[in-house]
């Protein structure tokens, strides 16, 4: 950890700029701010319209602070969003390899569950290959998410790099880019708090990272909605991942992990209860790969001048759970409705 | 622009999804959310204690937020760190070289007024090449800002890819360096809205990217400390420019621009009065320019696992224009500083 090699290099083992160990009761901010620590934690309510839609906007913590209250996080439902367009097609194919060279390289398993299941022992399951243990659930995690935050970062840096060389407006896509990633990191960095993976597993790690970084952003600079809907099919199986792994837990199949502690950063980050548990943590990710699966698939129906419609506010989860994205004529709406309950909300604040 | 970009494609001339040109009448949240259509507009205190530092958290928009009161805008000074190490020494001297490649570039002049300048029309100051007129200082903004939003996002690149494929915490670098990254664009967008370039302008600006994108990117994973400072000192030029500019403006030797109005886009993101003009713009540019030299040579003296002492608070500009920023050991006490303040603001919420 941090620590040590501090120390190594001779300075004091303890001083307050070394940061932290993940595991380390948090000490508020080691990772950067918090809305909450910053505003009123009275969320503000963007006038009051006679929309349907949610109209609360959410903190952040570092960029991006998703609390969700329990009907959003059991409201995410696992969707598939049929390929329309050629484009559409490739986008899907390419999370079809990526997903294959996932479960070779994490050694994932579903097979299906045998007839005479009830009467198996834990033991007996994992060593049919039935079910996976939390050691390889956590592998397939922590691979997830290291890949999973580099997307975001490279759609903003294009769209920030092209901003400014075309000077040209962005249309507010960038913050919601960036908070995709930054979720994805603060992911990997609640994982990794569990355990320390060896050096054959970062190897592969390190080296994932250089090819998909590369080819990701050479496909972006190619054609940015063949790659949101990548990430969209790609945020789809995140949640396919992570309601099977609630499904194990709850079913008592992942017995370490039934009564596990959630890890303290995850508790800051999303804001939960001193007595939350993995499996809440767990129902928080799911929550926020549904944000990335519906923010995706809707920004590859846009046209790349169009306004970012989550600019401002996104739906909540009972909306982005259960819908795999806007059309364009929805975001359009959507737009509308956001400048409609921001002017109301200047009005007010003026008066 | 955009509109007509999207009319020659044959779709309606007016799109709600349509990001609007700069210069049109700013509808809110084109570019992205501001803090202060999202919470209160009273900032929060974090916590009364005896501490001299300032401790009022600053709103965002897009990420940064800005908001200057009339003294912090006339506290900024022209500072120049001098070089101590070697790394410093290279920094310096590549800023120099770009200095340089910028002053041919841009034509930017700067030779001292001759004694009977009083008595010489603008005309002839013009032809004598003793000052340069508005077009010729809006090029040479265009051209700095361009670049000025490259290493922000380089260095929040490099971190951000390096937590993901380390497994390891950023300590709250990212998020000030997206700041910096976001702040310089938003000049950029401003200074565009002036005038829009010719493809000879927009030519060159396309070749600089490109070069300096690569170079930088390079040059930050050999050397962040190096790259920090360099950017301190290129900081340091930023604020001369701007100061001499706001000296020609206040002289009356840039007639054009005497009362000329503040771009619709820069009054929404200073959150400036309505009757602000082009003079206080610049005046704010170059506070932003002075946080940047600050943090840049703070960041500078750290090392690289140290936290980031800018993650949750900022001196205000009294102190970031006055000096060239924190040595480590005054940016550990910073640290100690903010997180007590935190700690008490987080005990009074809990009341
Ligand atoms: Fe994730
Ligand atoms: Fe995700
Ligand atoms: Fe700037
Ligand atoms: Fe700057």
């Amino acid at each position: 950890g941090a620590q040590r090699r501090t120390f190594m290099r001779g300075v004091p083992a303890w001083n307050n700029l070394t940061s932290k160990r993940t595991d380390e009761e948090i000490s508020v901010g080691t990772e950067g701010p918090h809305n909450l620590d910053r505003v009123s934690s009275t969320p503000v309510q963007l006038g009051q319209t006679d929309s349907k839609l949610p109209d609360e906007i959410k903190g952040d913590w570092v960029l991006f602070h998703p609390v969700y209250s329990p009907a959003e996080l059991h409201s995410v439902e696992v969707l598939h969003r049929e390929s329309k367009t050629m484009s559409d097609k490739i986008a899907f194919l390419f999370v079809r390899l990526l997903r294959w060279g996932f479960d070779v390289a994490s050694g994932y398993k579903h097979k299906p569950l045998p007839p005479n299941a009830d009467k198996m022992s834990i033991e007996e399951l994992r060593k049919g290959g039935y079910i996976m243990d939390e050691h390889q659930w956590l592998r397939r995690f922590l691979f997830l998410e290291s890949i999973a935050g580099v997307p975001g970062f490279v759609a903003a840096t294009l769209r920030h790099l092209k901003s400014l060389r075309l000077l040209r407006r962005d249309a507010g896509w960038i913050h919601t880019l960036l908070e995709e990633a930054e979720n994805e990191r603060m992911h990997l960095m609640t994982f990794m708090s569990l355990r320390k993976p060896g050096w054959f597993f970062r190897a592969m790690i390190l080296g994932a990272q250089g090819v998909f970084y590369n080819a990701f952003f050479l496909s972006y600079l190619i054609s940015p909605p063949t790659c949101h809907r990548f990430v969209g099919h790609l945020e789809e199986e995140a949640v396919i991942t992570y309601t099977r792994c609630i499904g194990e837990i709850e079913a008592g199949r992942l017995p370490a992990w039934s009564n596990y502690p959630a890890p303290e950063i995850a508790k800051d980050y999303w804001r939960m209860e001193k007595n939350a548990t993995l499996l809440d943590v767990i129902y928080a990710v799911r929550s926020d790969e549904s944000t990335h699966r519906f923010v995706n698939h809707s920004l590859a129906n846009l046209k790349k001048d169009d306004i970012n419609p989550f600019a401002f506010r996104e739906p909540d989860m009972t909306v982005k759970g259960k819908k795999s994205g806007f059309e364009r004529e929805e975001a359009e709406q959507y737009v509308i409705e956001s400048q409609k309950l921001l002017k109301e909300h200047r009005a007010q604040q003026q008066k």
